[in-house]
Order: structure tokens, then C-alpha cells, then sequence
């Protein structure tokens, strides 16, 4: 039965309801506590994920466990903060009002940090048979379709009907697509190898196509040719200047007339903000992000925010929109509950949000990955050791560090994860499990 | 497409086929390594999962992985083992064949360890709407289950609603439920009343419904009454003498009249043995096992050996059965793996299979459990620091003893685990979901 403000006392306080706990979200809800203001979280998910290693989940070299934290407990000592799971389906900016799967829930101020999905360009057989990384579960799903093809592939004596399940293509060779076919490379060597000795390892062939000239398009030169040579060097078959133009879930078809045999297409070629309901005005065509001002309120609305991926702010540094990456939810979410809590409550106007570029990094394997800095470019070893330490502090909680610490030293020394396990939640019975899947 | 004899080579070596990756079925086929017999394991899943754990997976305090071991990782280095993940439909006797959904094998000696499933005595509405734990699939969803009806509370605001959602139902007071009474009572206490102020913790009711008139039935007088005080000081509520007769989904009906409204109801109340077709006149009708003579060959068949919780051995200390616990699957593992490499091979009879009872325990919480040694009944924070041990030590693997140990650590010093995160696989569409979910 759904209860009037999702079972949320009303109090004096401003109530200030945030939609979505990604970087941006939780990081401002975490500013928030213990503070004026009545904070409302809503997320579909009662955790939050560290997108950041999800391939590393998708590989097998990472428990979900270890990258996600309970949305809880991070509040477990502020009386100011709600958590609500729900899916929003709307918002009614007349009424103050957000609509959610249980019920609505009026605000005073919305904060909207619903990130970006992935972008399919309106291609609907890819987006029916290919994979995506968005989301933990996703993740799982990649982990063992991989793991359950290998399996399958035992029973087939022919090459031809073994390359449907042995072979993958990885699309977009940004950061997620070049980490993903790195850690593919690796968890072929290193486990596949030894695990299906059957199997010939030079068989499986991992193809990483991508449209434009040279991978990761958003670093320097520098960076894409040597993540390009680690690449090349792990075995990985690079496809540049091509792109998957369909996918029937049997072949993936190439712009340049190839096709690829494969049970398996990870998109990861671009992403794209979901529209809300009722926001729809608020949207900027070319980008397709809320448009918001330097202080993050969304033009044209009075008590509306945008933070994260999913929030268009036009800059001096940045003409166009900050880059969709966690640095900038981290810091938009650090600068909106300063905001909120120095200007708002006090009626003062407040300076304008700048992002502090701390330098963009890839890493590709074992001792390989690529930086750069806001003054330099690095590669190599010592990139990868920056690399791991940096990932490993912003992992929110100590048991993660320490889990995921343990897991990377391990896996480091043996070579292996032993988390190749096709593990499936069941349901009590079939008819439930379309309501579990909420 | 399906291969003669699942793509395995024919040698000259005898093919021993070995249904079952369990304790029993897994010990037999690591002592066979590099042995003179070819060794086939088959099983549903690629991994061995170490069931006295379960309970512990189901309720958030370690994760799949950590008692969970990929089976073709115990093989890497033995030639003459082959894994194949498939599920068995039946076996032809006179072709001396095996059955698959993957197609047909082949063997000269067949080892049948297929354990036992959950036993509902043929009430198909508990079936449908109970939870079980014979599985790591079963426990996640347990947990799963847990936490998304407790987020769905929060929407509650009438008792009698939320109730629905917060209580619950344990069917068995045998060493699975009483061990997840307490696993539960803890999580209530430590986590849930944490997560989740805006909830009267009191409010939570855990019942435990044991037909007969004490727990632990299959333990001493000593370790059943310890059992129960401790159960009830930690507020679990006892219902002796009495069994739950129907389940619709909403309430749990008891035979005494009484009915509990519930959302989950776990059923522990029993096991019984899969019927393999083309194996039906082996089972004894009585036990519901296997018939086996004293060296675990098959009553009235030359070439069929049972081992585990399947095979129904009858003995001067057992006349019955043997119980159906890990370590008789265990050590019929390692009798049966010496009777084939000693004797069979040089055609001598053999001693027949001797159980060495080592004892009987189980964990009810914290500083809490009961053991029956052969010579002695014990109790308390001894008893539990001896159970923890033993089952860190039974776990395959080095990296899943350092995890559990760590979980361990982990949570008797924070009290918390961290592990509720409702993470659902998630497949690339709707429609692969049915053949993704073998």
C-alpha cells in the first residue's frame, strides 16, 4: 500500500530529496548529514557501486561485494537522512512532487543525479543481444555468460560452432572498452589456458573495434599509442576506424562488410541520460544533460539541481559539458552541500562550481596503464601502481580496501582469482522472479 | 551440437564416470588424479560449494565466493580428469551409458553422488512459495529476498502489513535451522536494528517450528536443551510439537490452528534423494537411497558404485542408514578412491567401509554451539571456537580459508559484514533469461 510521502515524517526542516546514489548523489548526501536540512535518498539499488572496477567484476578478478557498499550504513548515525529504494517514475515540478514505484514524496529542493546509460543509437537488435557494464548486475551477467560459453564450447569438436563461444568483440575503445579487452587478454592467459586445456588458447580471439582513428580519444596521442602497443602486444585484435553496425546475437556485422562469429558484443561505445518524466523540458538537445547553471540549479526551475553525469553545466574550461566521469560528481556533490548548507541557509549567493581536472587514467594489464596528468603524460609501471592506489582509496568503506587490496595482491602472485563461479540467485519459483527483478 | 561421449577421448584406460561434484563425488576424483583410470566429473554447476555454510551466505555474513571452489582449478594438473557441466537425464544400464543434456557418455564404472534435495513431503504449495538451502543459489536468494522485503517495510505504515514483510517462518529444528535461527537473531540485532531505525526491531519475530519435542533431534539430550537456551535468549521463538501444514504465500497455517503471516518461510525440515531414471530399481523404498553393499557397489549391479548422502549402506553400528552428513560423503571419497587404485586394479576384494563418527556439532551464535564428540557432549565459547576452526580448515582452497577467515575477523569485530547488497544478475534481454538460467 503506498503511504503519503513514502512513510517520511514532516518536519520544519527543508526537506531536500536526491535522486540517484552514484558519486554525485551519495557523496552530497554525505555533506548533508547532521545538518538543517531533512535529507531524502532514493536509489533503485540499497547500494552503492564503484562503476570504476566494474570490468574487473565482469573479468572474474572482483566479488560485487567488494565494490559496492550499503547505502545504510554510511548513515547510520544521522537522523536528518532517509534512504528510500524505489524507482522514480516521475517528477511533477507544479507540486513539488516526485513519483516513485511506492508512492510520491513532496520536496522542497530536488536534486537530480541519475548518471548516464548506455547508449545504443537507437539500434535495438545490438541493444537486445549485446552486453553492457552499467551496472553491477550487469557485470555478473557478463561474468557468466563468459564462463558458461567456455563450458559449452567443450562440447563442440567443429572451430566454426567453437568461435560462437570462445570469441568476443568489445565495442568503443574508450577507458571501459580498453580495460575490458586488457583484463580479457589477461584472464585468457592466465585462466582459460589453464582451466579448459582442451582448448586451444589461440582460438579465442578478442576483437576491440572503435570508430575513430586511435583508441581512448579523450587523452593525448601519447596515451592512445602506447595503450594501442600494450593492446597489440596482449594479443588483443584491434579494429580501428570501424564500427559494429548490427548484432543478431550469431554475428556481429562491421560498417566495412567484415563480420565476427561471437556469443558475446560488450557495448561500450557511449552513454547517454536517461530522460525523466516531467523534466523533459529541462534538457538540452545536443548534449542531452540537464542544462544548470555555475551554481548546478537547473535553468528555468526554481528549487530544481543537476549533479553528476547527468547535469550540462557550460564553463570557461569546459564550453560544451564537463566530462561524464566521477571526479566531477565527487566534486559537484562536495560543492552543492557546501552550497546548501553556507549560501542557501543563509541567503547568500555563493561562488561558481569550478572542476579541478586531477588528470584522466587507463589501465590496460599487469605493470600497464596510461595517465594523463593536467601537466604530463606517464605510462608504465609506476602509472599502474598510481593507478591501483588511487582506485583503492576512493573505494568507500575499510573491509572493501582491505577485501579489494587482498583480492588484487592475490591474484597478483597466483595469477588467478578463483571467482570463475557461475553462481545464480534462484527465485522460490518462476512466477516470483519477475517481481524479485524490480 | 551433441559428440559422441561428451568430446572426450577413448584410451585404453577404464573410464570411471563420477555424477556429482559434491564432498563425496569431488574427494573420489582428487584422489584419481593421475591415476590409470580416465576420470569424468560431471555436474550442474563448475564449482564444488561447501553446504555447512550455506546459512551463512543466506544471511549476509559471507559472500558466494568464499565457500565456493571452481572445480576444473582442483584439476589443472591431473591429464587424465576431465570436467563436464552438464545434467544428467538418465542412465542406460545395459548400454553402460550416461545421459546428458549435453549429449551421451560412455563408462566402464559409474559413481553415483548426487546428495539429496529438500523434502517437502509432497505439499507442493510450500514448495512453490517456501525458500530452501540446498544451493548457493538458493541462499543468495534467501538473502536477496531478506533485504528487499525489509527496504519494502519501510513503505508500511499498519503492523498488520508490515508485517508480512519482517517476519519469519524456519521450518526444522535440525542443525540447518537452528544454526540459521541464530545466524538470523544476529542479523536482526547487529545489522537490521542498524539499517533500519525507523523500525521497532522488536517488531521482527523469527519462529522456529520443530515437529517433534526437542531440537537437534539427531543429537544428545545435553546438546538439544543448550541449543534451546541459547535460542531463546537470543529471542528466537520456539515452536515445538507442532509443523507447518500449508503455506499460501501470505500465511504459514500450523497443524495446532495457529497461523503466521509471513513473506518468507525457510523449510528445513528435510532431504531426500534425486530419483535417477534408469537407476529407479536400486533405490530401496524405505530410505529413498541407493542400496549399496559394504565396498559402495550397487546391490544387483557389477559396474554402479553410490557414495554420499545417496548411497544407503547398512552396517553393524548403522543398521539403518549412515546419516547424511559431509563427512560420511567425505570418506567413502577416499575408501572408494583406494578400493578402485588397490584392489580393483589388481582384482582383490577389499575391507569394506568403515564411518569413523568424529562428532556432530552446531552453531547457534556467537560464543555459542553444541557439539556431540563420541565420548563426550560439549557446549559454549570452547565448542564454537573448535566448530570455527574445523570449518575454516574443511574449506578447499587457501585463498577461501584467508576470506572466511577474514570475514570471520571481520564481523566479530565490527558486528557487521557489509554483505547486503540485493545484486541480481541481470541478462542482456528478457527472453535469454530462461536459457541463461540452466
Amino acid at each position: 500500500m503506498n503511504y503519503p510521502d513514502l512513510n517520511i515524517p514532516k518536519t520544519k526542516s527543508k526537506r531536500i530529496v536526491i535522486l540517484g546514489a552514484g558519486f554525485a548523489g551519495l557523496n552530497l548526501a554525505k555533506h548533508l548529514r547532521n545538518t538543517a536540512f531533512q535529507v531524502v535518498l532514493i536509489d533503485r539499488n540499497n547500494y552503492h557501486q564503484f562503476q570504476p572496477l566494474f570490468y574487473q567484476v565482469a573479468m572474474a578478478g572482483l566479488e560485487p561485494s567488494a565494490i559496492a557498499f550499503p547505502i545504510r550504513k554510511v548513515f547510520h548515525k544521522s537522523k536528518n537522512v532517509y534512504f528510500r529504494k524505489a524507482e522514480i517514475l516521475r517528477v511533477l515540478t507544479n507540486e513539488n512532487t516526485v513519483v516513485t514505484n511506492n508512492g510520491d514524496l513532496s520536496y522542497d529542493i530536488l536534486v537530480v543525479c541519475l548518471g548516464a546509460e548506455t547508449n545504443f543509437f537507437g539500434n535495438s537488435r545490438i541493444e537486445a543481444h549485446s552486453f553492457s557494464l552499467k551496472s553491477l548486475g550487469q557485470s555478473l551477467g557478463i561474468r557468466n555468460q563468459i564462463f558458461l560459453d567456455f563450458e559449452e564450447a567443450m562440447f563442440e569438436i567443429e572451430y566454426h560452432n567453437r568461435q560462437q563461444f570462445i570469441d568476443f568483440v568489445i565495442v568503443g575503445g574508450g577507458p571501459t572498452g580498453v580495460e575490458m579487452a586488457g583484463a580479457l587478454s589477461e584472464l585468457k592467459r592466465y585462466v582459460i589456458a589453464k582451466d579448459f586445456p582442451e582448448l586451444d588458447p589461440y582460438e579465442i580471439d578478442i576483437y576491440l573495434v572503435q570508430s575513430g582513428n586511435r583508441l581512448l580519444p579523450g587523452m593525448s596521442e601519447k596515451a592512445s599509442r602506447k595503450a594501442e602497443k600494450y593492446l597489440k602486444n596482449m594479443g588483443v585484435q584491434l579494429v580501428l576506424n570501424d564500427r559494429v553496425s548490427d548484432y543478431d546475437g550469431v554475428y556481429a556485422y562491421l560498417k566495412s562488410g567484415n563480420k565476427i562469429r561471437t556469443n558475446k558484443v560488450i557495448w561500450a561505445a557511449g552513454v547517454k541520460c536517461p530522460v525523466i518524466k516531467g523534466l523533459e523540458n529541462f534538457y538540452e538537445e545536443g548534449t542531452g544533460r540537464i542544462t544548470v547553471d555555475s551554481s548546478c540549479k537547473v535553468i528555468h526551475a526554481s528549487n530544481i539541481y543537476a549533479i553528476g553525469d547527468i547535469a550540462g553545466m557550460s564553463s570557461l574550461v569546459y564550453p560544451g559539458c564537463h566530462p561524464q566521469v566521477a571526479q566531477v560528481g565527487i566534486q559537484m556533490g562536495d560543492y552543492l552541500a557546501k552550497h546548501f548548507v553556507k549560501n542557501m541557509l543563509n541567503n547568500r549567493p555563493g561562488k561558481p562550481f569550478i572542476y579541478k581536472n586531477k588528470g584522466v587514467m587507463a589501465t590496460i594489464g599487469r605493470h600497464k596503464a596510461v595517465a594523463d596528468f593536467p601537466k604530463f603524460s606517464m605510462g608504465g609501471w609506476l602509472t599502474w601502481m598510481i593507478w591501483l592506489w588511487i582506485h583503492l582509496f576512493s573505494l568507500i568503506g575499510v573491509r572493501n580496501k582491505l577485501i579489494v587490496m587482498f583480492n588484487w595482491m592475490w591474484n597478483y602472485v597466483h595469477f588467478d582469482s578463483s571467482l570463475r563461479l557461475i553462481i545464480q540467485q534462484e527465485s522460490r519459483n518462476p512466477t516470483q522472479s519477475s517481481k524479485e527483478g524490480n
